[in-house]
């Protein structure tokens, strides 16, 4: 199964899929200017935490790269600028700010150290770059992990979209279904369709159909029927952050997903790498980006607005939702699995790194 | 607040709007055809069970209109095919069935006691328009009974389209806010969007700004998230037929809205008037109607079809789901409130018939 790179640096440009045009088109788009990688973040043409979290860093090469001076100085306020652009394109996704932070930590250490602007271009490139393999190969090795938790004949409902049009590459969610079908399960999935943006029934239906995986798109409003005449083994889903309490935001109706699986007895894992943890946010400090109103007015479709209601009613359009540890049965990590009480496996997961 | 009839009986011709263009256009169609009809009520021209039951007898009062003999025998026979043609549009409206039997009946009646084809012609007509008004009547009797529910400041969540549009005129669960609006209670309303074929987003938004009540559209994906949110008191919907037992089919995301209101401690109530209620079936025989997957693949647009994901994906696509009674805090029905347990109170409400 070959890798789908839905971001990737070649050169001294970023080549990127426009997810928006998916499935009616695969349109890759190229850039020198982080400014326009930004924007293809914030208009969801590049979209999923890990993707935006590796776009965001090949943003900061971007801006290394293009810098036109010599100087260390001028250089380093260039990086500043860029990583204040593109911190500010999605307000919920940790792996963003992750991203930023790391390269930027990398280009400082390597300022000090040398002093040097051309060490420090190359730096911050390498840092980007490893970001990306690094995503793949965790999501590589949370496959494995997760795959363990899914039996031949399985049927798996997924949220969202997961897979490598989110990720780097192979997916999270997507990725743990994808290693239990290389393994040789014969498993099938059921998708949801996910509106507003319908990132299940376009993306997710996708990859799937590419891979050759067996799916079933159904609209939201089918997960608690499906769940109650017993089609549904387990449920696998992505997460957007993570907090040390076991709570996570992610894709709206998420929640509600979880709400049923406990209803119905089915279990309910979340994938996402430990990057994805974020230890300083409590419950009360979580913001939920509320997103314009005419992606809930109007149908996902590229090319025209259509509108399925009365064009002026008012809207409520959160983008997450936040399921609480009590709902969910384990996070598959690419350190292995957390199950409950979350505050202690997660913070031994995370200790691990400080080892 | 002038009431909408979205189907009705004018001379000899049948005349109703179809709901497939609303919000886009407001389309009246008519024909002198009972087979026209029967396409319109298949087709989803004219939806909402109770609807689908005054157009059935409508269909009825066609064929006899349109019986181009004087014989009784020719006459009764035509009545006999226009009430087979019309029952297979729909296979789980319960009303569709009940308006054809309680037409037949009338006919029937008054050919044994007449012989006259004529009479009988004029009574299919009388006792279609009577089913009509008697809709109209019972709704706005519900819409009184129901508002006692319904507090000052209160926020409604609802899900597909009870209204006008789905009925005689006035409405079921939406004939409940609309009664409490009226009697100037300041409410507000919840629509869920109701994928695949968008009833709340198309009908019960339009319904609701012609009205003048405040509205806000959620996709169905945010159920979950508005209740935890404490956004909403209560949940008034529909019902398309309803079990002795209390277990109801209504449009599909009916159930999960009842678990997720359970979960949640929203008080969920469904209104239906007692025509509903099936005394003859029980849940193992309920057959849940499976629709074109294209709904789901698509967005509800009636000009131009427009996939949402690969064309080919294979889907689910139940129209109803069951609830049971036990996620049910009460049934508002033109004769009272029926509260569980349901198979003594159901009983009780519908005894009151044979008095």
């Amino acid at each position: 199964m070959e890798i789908l790179k839905p971001v990737d640096l070649i050169g001294s440009k970023v080549k990127w899929i426009d997810t928006r045009f998916i499935p009616w088109e695969e349109i890759w788009r190229e850039t020198e200017d982080y400014r326009r990688l930004a924007k293809a973040i914030k208009d969801l043409e590049i979209r999923g935490a890990p993707a935006i979290g590796v776009a965001a860093a090949f943003g900061l090469a971007l801006a290394a790269l293009h810098y036109p001076g010599k100087d260390l100085e001028g250089l380093m306020r260039a990086l500043e600028e860029a990583k204040e652009v593109l911190s500010k394109t999605r307000p919920t996704a940790v792996n963003l700010f992750w991203a930023l932070e790391r390269v930027m930590k990398k280009a400082k250490e390597v300022a000090e150290k040398t002093g040097s602007a051309e060490e420090v271009r190359e730096a911050v490139v390498q840092e980007a770059k490893k970001i990306q393999q690094e995503d793949i190969d965790m999501n590589i090795k949370m496959g494995r992990i997760g795959a363990k938790l899914i039996d031949h004949g399985d049927t798996v409902l997924t949220h969202c979209n997961t897979g490598s049009l989110a990720t780097a590459g192979y997916g999270t969610a997507l990725g743990v279904i994808r290693s239990a079908w290389e393994e040789g399960k014969e498993i099938s999935v059921i998708a949801t369709e996910t509106r507003p943006v319908d990132q299940g029934a376009r993306l997710t239906v996708w990859e799937l159909k590419r891979d050759g995986i067996p799916v079933r798109l159904i609209s939201d409003t089918m997960v608690g029927y499906v769940m109650s005449e017993g089609l549904v083994d387990k449920v696998f889903l992505g997460a957007d952050r993570i907090l040390l309490s076991g709570h996570f935001a992610n894709k709206i109706g998420t929640y509600q997903i979880a709400v049923l699986a406990k209803h119905h007895g089915v279990p309910f894992y979340t994938v996402a790498p430990t990057s994805t943890v974020d230890p300083k946010t409590t419950l009360d400090q979580l913001v939920i980006e509320e997103r314009h109103p005419d992606e809930v007015r109007c149908c996902p479709y590229p090319y025209e607005k259509i509108y399925v209601t009365v064009p002026d009613v008012d809207v409520l359009n959160p983008a997450f939702d936040v399921t609480p540890p009590e709902l969910v049965t384990g996070i598959v990590t690419e350190r292995g699995i957390a199950y409950p009480p979350y505050y202690v496996s997660l913070r031994r997961l995370l200790a691990l790194d400080e080892g």
